[in-house]
């Protein structure tokens, strides 16, 4: 299985769709010159890596077993290849959704790597440069990468608490970039999970007033602990009447089902709703929602590696980390059933 | 019925949802000191008349009867207010969706009037001014509406083909315009009605390379014809690949349910489509057809008055009319039974 090309590596995998996660050893490949070897200390759990790893987003994309998840990785640097320049033995540095891409096309030459036809997923996906045909995420011990796709995370971050602004940090952080979040902005952040309490943090820290929408009252302490400003039930017909045509933008972070056209009513003029959830199955969309208004619905895939590590910078000058349980890897399988 | 601040014109109006239009009487107020007095010479047929004509958009925009609709109308102006400045007896001028608004509040100071929380709809809005409870349209023999809401129509257009350029001309001008559409650009027209057909010969006025998409192949000759490059079927999945991440801007015109998810996967990163069609039921939307590629959904509602002026300008200058068919108004319901 190894050659001195390559090394093994502990990780947790599936080996079918419906499989627990169990361990495995896996092979790595020694670091290439332009390589980073990192030692994985936290890796979150994201909703993608249940999604992925249960197959549901077949037959678009159909998971290839093994699968080891995991893509909000944040570690030391252990080695580097003889022309890395950007990170050192003993950094703290991060590994997002993407650890390569082809950088040759005009998408990457623009800096748009997360867009980049040939990208490579940091789980799944085809491996030009490793050990083994698909490439394994980070529930692992390590995991190695190309120079260009490893994050610096600013030393006053608990590391821990870093790792899913890897995920849920730049996917929050990009569109309410885009969309010009700040002071005199009216703000909605939609769902309070790993994705909208991230929205409630950078949005407060961009100066913007916010809005916290959900369907479970005993989520509005939470969503004002965050930084919310107020909170609106959203079954709350009242509620939602008094706020519409008054937002500026709306960050949709609901991974299931729901009623956007109800939501979009409460957008100005020209008023965005960008879609970062991924809801497998198609939202109605009421074309009367969108036309009375110039609305607009928009979705956000991450960010580029630039926009992340702006990201990261930002959340270590404003002293942002995620809200996280720590959990040995060993519970994983129990921390997957209580997250679905 | 009358005394001497109203008159009577002559009108065809739908006692109900399902009668046929039949000919009526109606009141119209003498010109007040800002008004505009009509003789109507044309009226275009658009699907909104019919729709509201039929109740199709109760509850939400339930249809008040008797209803005369009619809201893309153009004839000559026969008396004046004592205060209009912008308008002479004798001038070719047009209506358009709206007859009044507030001209008070922040939006109509903005020059936004169509999206004033009190606008009047050319018909079946309740009517501020008039000499019957709701809105009479531009089915009927006259009209007088306030000055700031006449159009100047240029000398050069056929005014029969001009008419529709009220509701299909604005309608697909000003999302054109929005998404700056132009030499470099390449645009997707969806449908070639009413709607698609202005967009296709406008779009090709501001420069760009339009492509027809239609699920129609014989609409191809058509498509040519009104300036269009190129024309896809949209049922043709290899070509619809083939096309896949080109789009710039795509102007879905159809109003009818249909699948918007693969016209989505046209648009370049970060492209948007906007729906000016109107289906009455949702359409499904697929989040990952959207954050693919970042890629946005509006929706655009016919547009301010001064940008109509600009539109029937810009119409003027590039000798732009509808594709029209003029019937006598005798045969109105042969036409609707049609255009159903």
């Amino acid at each position: 299985m190894t050659d001195a090309s390559t090394y093994l590596a502990h990780a947790w995998a599936a080996r079918s769709a419906r499989a627990p996660l169990s361990p495995l050893q896996i092979p790595r490949r020694a670091p290439t010159p332009r390589d980073v070897q990192i030692d994985i200390l936290y890796c979150g759990i994201c909703h993608s890596d249940l999604h992925y790893t249960h197959n549901d987003w077949a037959p678009a994309l159909a998971a290839a077993y093994p699968v080891v998840p995991g893509h909000e990785i944040v570690g030391r640097v252990s080695a580097v290849g003889a022309d890395v320049t950007r990170h050192a033995v003993g950094d703290l540095v991060a590994v997002g959704c993407l650890v390569d891409s082809d950088q040759t096309c005009p998408i990457c030459r623009a800096g748009r790597e997360n867009f980049c036809p040939n990208l490579t997923l940091t789980f799944g996906s085809p491996d030009r440069h490793g050990a083994a045909p698909m490439t394994f995420g980070g529930y692992s011990s390590s995991v190695v990468v190309d120079e260009h796709f490893v994050l610096r995370v600013p030393a006053n971050l608990d590391p821990a608490g870093a790792a899913p602004l890897l995920c849920a940090g730049i996917t929050t952080y990009s569109p309410l970039k885009r969309n010009a979040v700040g002071p005199g902005k009216k703000v909605g952040i939609v769902g309070l999970g790993g994705l909208g309490h991230m929205g409630v943090k950078l949005a407060r820290a961009f100066g913007a007033q916010i809005v916290v929408l959900t369907t479970s009252p005993r989520k509005a302490a939470d969503a004002l602990r965050l930084g919310a400003h107020e909170v609106i039930v959203s079954t709350d017909a009242a509620a939602m009447a008094a706020h519409a045509g008054s937002f500026d933008f709306i960050l949709d972070t609901v991974s299931a089902e729901h009623d956007i056209n109800t939501i979009l009513g409460l957008l100005k003029l020209e008023g965005n709703l960008t879609l970062v959830g991924a809801p497998a199955k198609p939202l109605a969309l009421s074309s009367f929602a969108l036309i009375m208004g110039n609305r607009s619905v928009s979705g956000s895939n991450i960010g580029d590696i630039a926009q992340t590590q702006e990201m990261l910078d930002f959340c270590g000058a404003h002293g942002i980390t995620a809200d996280v349980e720590v959990i040995p890897m060993q519970q994983v399988n129990e921390a997957w059933q209580r997250l679905e």
